[in-house]
């Protein structure tokens, strides 16, 4: 199971790819972030995202797309742009046969640090030890992306397929979850 | 100047295409709606919008795109999905290789109502004035699009060219706000 988790944005979209089984520890495959001038014309920022998720999916083939759920707030300034970066992302994945989630914020960082409200330095010091990486992903935007990617694994991606990404853990996502746990108890963690 | 109006949306993403140049009458190309069933997964909706567009832009050939600009406001249930369709829209524009501009309900309104807070049922009746056209376009999303078209092509689409819409108008655009001032005053419309 290949999991590309995109986190959306127009001055930096995060994606991460991720590898992962039940009962086998996650692996990460790539992770980038396509990055648009900000003074270029949104059609044109768009297009350029498009083109950086394309060349992402064509190169490594994930079997499933996460993408993080926008929601209305109150810094709007940006969140259209967010918005209309996760419809392409989306309209991508759909157009590439694969099933497409979204998992919330909230959702995220609950999967990688056990707490929603986590801040961005736990996501990617969690991301950074699950995955046994030798540095930390950065921008923040690519260790949010593989944190997405992670959600979607344990969150039991491979039986849902839907874009809401919502239901009750089956029993695979429950012995996801339990590994999860005790993965994150370890306190060191070692390269293999 | 052929421009492709779009107004974004998931149930329906109106579109219109109108041909114009300063001093012509602007004439109907074709106008319609793509339509996406409420029930189906976000990224199949978004594939379905991408795919409906995808068709007119080869079909029609557009020189422009005019898309609505999508704002945060209280309805937030449904403006997310509105943005990531105008998302959708504006990349394919700009993978078409068109200038893509985007003008707020307003500005539409204003453009072929001559008032910013027109109602839809105005908005519909103008755009039919307009163009000599037998019967009123319907549904209101399929209007809108046309509106879109005709408001870009005399806000100066073909100086634009840019995302925002934005910039003062030219003296030929001036001269186009006279002649559809001066078209709206008549009181009787005649198909010919």
């Amino acid at each position: 199971m290949r999991v590309l988790g995109v986190d959306p944005g127009l001055t930096r979209c995060g994606w991460g790819v991720v590898d992962g089984l039940p009962g086998r520890r996650a692996r990460l495959v790539d992770v980038g972030v396509v990055r648009t001038p900000t003074d270029a014309p949104l059609a044109e920022r768009l297009l350029a995202v498009a083109e950086g998720l394309e060349g992402v999916l064509a190169r490594l083939l994930p079997d499933a797309v996460a993408v993080e759920r926008v929601f209305a707030r109150a810094d709007v300034s940006t969140i259209m742009g967010t918005a209309q970066a996760s419809g392409v992302a989306m309209m991508l994945a759909a157009r590439a046969g694969l099933p497409v989630a979204t998992h919330t914020p909230s959702e995220v960082k609950a999967a990688v640090t056990g707490e929603g409200r986590a801040g961005k330095e736990q996501v990617t010091t969690m991301v950074t030890r699950i995955l046994e990486l030798e540095e930390r992903p950065r921008p923040a935007d690519a260790a949010d992306a593989l944190a997405l990617a992670l959600c979607h694994l344990w969150r039991g991606g491979p039986t849902i397929g839907t874009t809401n990404g919502r239901g009750a853990p089956t029993a695979a996502q429950n012995a996801w979850a339990s590994a999860a746990a005790a993965a994150s108890a370890r306190t060191s963690w070692v390269r293999r």
